[in-house]
């Protein structure tokens, strides 16, 4: 049985080199996703924990306080990884801030998914053009997995999802939600085409079918969701690529809605009538 | 005409007392709307600015670039209070930060209205209870002014949503979209009901009505939608006085989504339906 429980480690001093993965979080590494940076995932608060360890993402380690430790409990047996049990005062004093979370845990970036992988069983899926914010992100992660998203490609232009505040902002399903990149922007659509997925791309032009009609009419088919950034929107490349431009009907006089909003109403719209 | 254009006035010593309305943002006065606070409402940005020239709240004073004094040209005629022309750096020293947009107004905040007000000509209503993020209710205005929404009723434990990032965040539309505080709640939803308005009320409870089942059936009447915080959800006392509970299909294993983001599906939902 003991080999089973999570190896707990209490560590008093705040410089403990075994607590470098969650130091000064706030000024380390802002680019984890690139080459020179520490490639790593963390994620804050039990909740989003539990989803890293249900995740692809396998943990490196932990920091905590014992009552966020006791929280998680049997959910951390047999995890390989150890537990750094501090006070929240050395847990303030190693990521820069105090946390009211109080558990963080790292784990390394696993290899990128394909686009193909992760169409395989898809039926609906997101795809995202320079959707360069991080909550954005995080909340097209969340909307994504409250609303039956099954997966979501990036094309140009977006910003890492497993950042920090994205991982934060999505509770944890950048984590969970496939995704993959694009190697060729606008071209890779094709792989979507190829597999019978109908583009839905979505565009403020008054001219465009409602987003209700549109998806009405796609209920049996696969079925994609090209969102573009707010204001730009979809580049001209990409919207000839789609079958079919759907708006959201707006009141007089606004603007669009927020980018990860207007997502959430096309999942919400395509949820309720897919099969 | 030249009574008919804005009073343009150069700035260069950051300490003038006549950019007071724009001092130290970050920091001074975090709660304009109790009587110890300045009782200012500040619009940030050319867009945000221009709707508050539209709205009931008078400017006081500008604060802004060459440029975006440009940028608003015309929109600024006759509008009886002065522009204070400044260099980017200066603004920066001003408000204590950088300052993208480049332009700010601060306005008095006009005597509140009062519930009945709002109700009158409105065919669809959110009623907030326990939103106590700026972000959010900066959202949810900002929903609500896309997607039909006529009026905002704050219950309980509500945030101020004229603060200064919840303007930001609403784009301006909570200048815009009139709102009232219950002063007795929840027995003020009785407003509401003697107005024959019908109270949805939001809930994760997978044993209510699927919003699409509940808005159908409500498409020719007055609607009011209740919300209430993310987690706690809506007060029990709250939920008894609704008549009918509405959920919002969801993914198994996901928990909700985001307030503002639930919210903006009702109200699509409506503005879908509604004649």
């Amino acid at each position: 049985m003991r080999a089973e429980v999570v190896d707990v480690i209490d560590v008093a001093d705040p410089a403990d080199p075994r607590l470098d993965d969650f130091r000064d979080l706030n000024s380390v590494d802002p680019r984890p996703d690139l080459p020179t940076g520490k490639g790593l995932v963390i994620a804050e608060g039990v909740l989003v924990v539990q989803r890293m360890l249900a995740s692809r993402f396998v943990a490196r380690a932990f920091l905590g306080t014992d009552r966020r430790l006791t929280e998680l409990g049997a959910r951390l047996d047999g995890v390989g990884a150890p537990f750094y049990r501090v006070s929240a005062e050395v847990m303030a004093e190693v990521v820069g801030f105090h946390l009211n979370r109080g558990v963080l845990a790292s784990a390394s970036r696993a290899p990128e998914l394909e686009v193909p992988q992760i169409l395989d069983t898809a039926r609906t899926v997101a795809v995202l053009e320079g959707v360069n914010d991080h909550e954005n992100l995080g909340s097209i992660f969340r909307n994504a997995a409250g609303l039956g998203v099954d997966a979501i490609v990036f094309g140009s232009g977006c910003a890492d999802p497993l950042y920090r505040r994205a991982v934060r902002v999505s509770m944890g399903h950048a984590l969970l939600v496939p995704f993959a990149r694009a190697a060729n922007w606008p071209d890779d659509l094709n792989l979507l085409l190829s597999r019978e997925f109908r583009l839905i791309a979505m565009t403020p032009d008054p001219g465009a079918l409602t987003l209700a009609e549109a998806v009405a009419g796609l209920a049996g088919e696969r079925v994609a969701i090209l969102v573009g950034a707010e204001g730009p929107g979809l580049q001209e490349r990409t919207m000839r690529a789609a079958d079919v431009r759907v708006r959201i009907p707006m009141s007089r006089g606004t603007d669009s809605l927020n980018v990860a909003t207007a997502a959430a109403l096309a999942f919400y719209e395509r949820d309720r009538l897919a099969p």
